[in-house]
């Protein structure tokens, strides 16, 4: 029997009581992107290797860089420290990371531009991430909750088709609105590797899994459902099948309407709500179905501030009388102070 | 008594019987941005002016491009050809439109930094936009109308501290986030100058007016609250008791789960829908309460191809029994092929 579907240790860990469906005073908390540039202990490991990807790939870098942010601020899960660009680069595309550039891939123009690849040798470059995740979980606190993650596989494919990141999303909308038979071909293969992906994962020792589709907000509403939730329900199906303890939290970042009904229709045992979406709504509409995490702005832990305590006691009060992982709405900013950091972490612990 | 207070036309014009509060089948069409590089003769006019602001501060230019797809395609409305910009451009601040790189402004950092110049004063630069509308109105068929625009001030107010377009908005969000009262005093002035600027399109010949928040969707709840619908409901109320029979078309692109109230709390008599909204949902929650206008996503006009009818008679079917306009739930794109748009006019207008 593997680590993760041993039920009992799951209980004593914050963060996956919260995901069993249980309310604790205070939320557990982590933040997205904990593990980053806003950090200098990240940047003096960082620079250590040549590229980025180097970095996801090296389990001696990977693994100190994603303890750093427990060291330093006792959060109640560590995310592994990677990248949703490896699937591309797993399944032959070519990924690069440019200094200052963001990400760039070979454009995909059409399903035949990917390789003829089965799914084990699909997983061979990933075998570092693997070793990472055994690592970290060795190293965690034992209340410490280890986060595996991959992107959801619309978001994946609006890189991969774009080749990188993009204001209008006109390639990879054209594809899907214009040509859908094709472009399934493509969001299956996706299916395919991401959830072998994250079985592995699972398996190496995350307890939790988060899928990220930070570009969900840009879809018509039919194509939403097409190309955002059917994946991830697919994956969550295939998950929830092979490892049916280990919870996975949704990140349909920007859906707004989309986020009703969400949880139900994936399965997904927690939504990530991003900033925009309104407490009251919420905490009525959704909370009743999943466990929620979320959402103060990272431009709100960036400017600090009075309006910061304000914010965060807000979104504390909306959503903490449920099962409830205080987050951001979205990824920390590089230049956020870390006394910030300090203070959002207090303030959200001294609440009781 | 000016033209648009004369109540008898208004009941002639398709736009204006909907904006009303009737239904029409089919019903009236427009596209945002309906005069631009799309059009050949746009691209030949446009030519003729050294810059774009030059085009926009040019009747002869300026009137002839807002006609141009009138001519082409008999679209119900004509909107006024000019831009958002024009109004940080009244208010002092440097303004230009790099070719190909989009519009670049000195960035304001405090509302210090504003000139002080009367209402009357910042109106002056605007002469040329109000001469526009008076041609353009002699110009137009009599069962056409004439939209007039401004950019609501939030949006309004993220290019004038970004500087510019913008990914992440850290610049414009630190400061609403982080000092609202400061940010209070800019957001005050667009009220200001964007009402006396509506006001004075209107007794140039306007018939309805429509407020572009491009960027509303980036805001956290409570600052949306207070950014986007409290400076339109202020507009609003203004316009409402000095012109009361002009229609106001609110857009609060992007806004996700705040379009729900918005038309309660705004006064707009019409709200735009951008292509994310579900249309189940907006029928049953929006349209009871405002007239609905949009959504097709401009890539699907572009893609073309049997998706495109498919996706057209989805939005009239959903939307088509209540008072309704068709449009898309974005500007058009630059390289949409001219036979795309003449197949959606087709569409839309056979469907009885």
């Amino acid at each position: 029997m593997k680590p993760a579907q041993i039920p009992t240790p799951l209980k004593t860990k914050p963060l996956l009581t919260v995901l069993g469906g249980e309310t604790l005073t205070p939320p557990p908390i982590w933040l997205m992107r904990q593990a980053g540039r806003y950090l200098p202990e990240y940047r003096a490991t960082r620079a250590k290797a040549p590229d980025f990807l180097s970095v996801c790939f090296n389990p001696d870098l990977a693994s100190e860089i994603t303890l750093q942010p427990i060291k330093r601020f006792g959060f109640d899960a560590a995310i592994l420290f990677s990248d949703i660009l490896v699937i591309p680069h797993a399944l032959g595309r070519h990924v690069e990371f440019r200094e200052g550039e963001g990400p760039a891939l070979a454009p995909l123009e059409s399903p035949r531009g990917l390789a003829a690849l089965s799914e084990e040798e699909s997983m061979v470059p990933l075998a570092p991430v693997f070793e990472t995740i055994r690592r970290v979980k060795a190293a965690l606190p034992a209340d410490t909750t280890l986060i595996g993650f991959a992107g959801a596989p619309w978001t994946v494919a609006t890189y991969m088709v774009e080749g990188g990141s993009s204001r209008d999303f006109s390639r990879v909308k054209s594809w899907a609105l214009g040509d859908p038979d094709g472009f399934q071909v493509l969001i299956d293969r996706l299916v395919d590797a991401t959830s072998a992906y994250l079985i592995r994962q699972i398996d190496a020792g995350a307890e939790v899994l988060q899928l990220f589709d930070s570009w969900a907000g840009v879809l018509p509403a039919p194509a939403f459902q097409r190309w955002c939730v059917a994946p991830v329900r697919e994956i969550v199906l295939r998950l929830k099948k092979l490892r049916p303890l280990v919870p996975i939290i949704g990140f349909p970042r920007g859906a707004g309407l989309g986020y009703q009904g969400f949880a139900s229709a994936t399965g997904v045992d927690c939504l990530g709500l991003d900033s925009t979406v309104p407490l009251h709504w919420a905490a009525q509409a959704l909370q009743p179905q999943a466990t929620l995490q979320g959402n103060l702005d990272p431009i709100q832990l960036l400017a600090g501030g009075g309006n910061l305590k304000t914010e965060i006691l807000r979104i504390v009060g909306a959503l903490g009388r449920g099962p409830f992982i205080f987050n951001l709405g979205h990824g920390i900013l590089p230049k956020t102070p870390i006394a910030h950091v300090e203070d959002l972490v207090t303030t959200v612990r001294s609440r009781s």
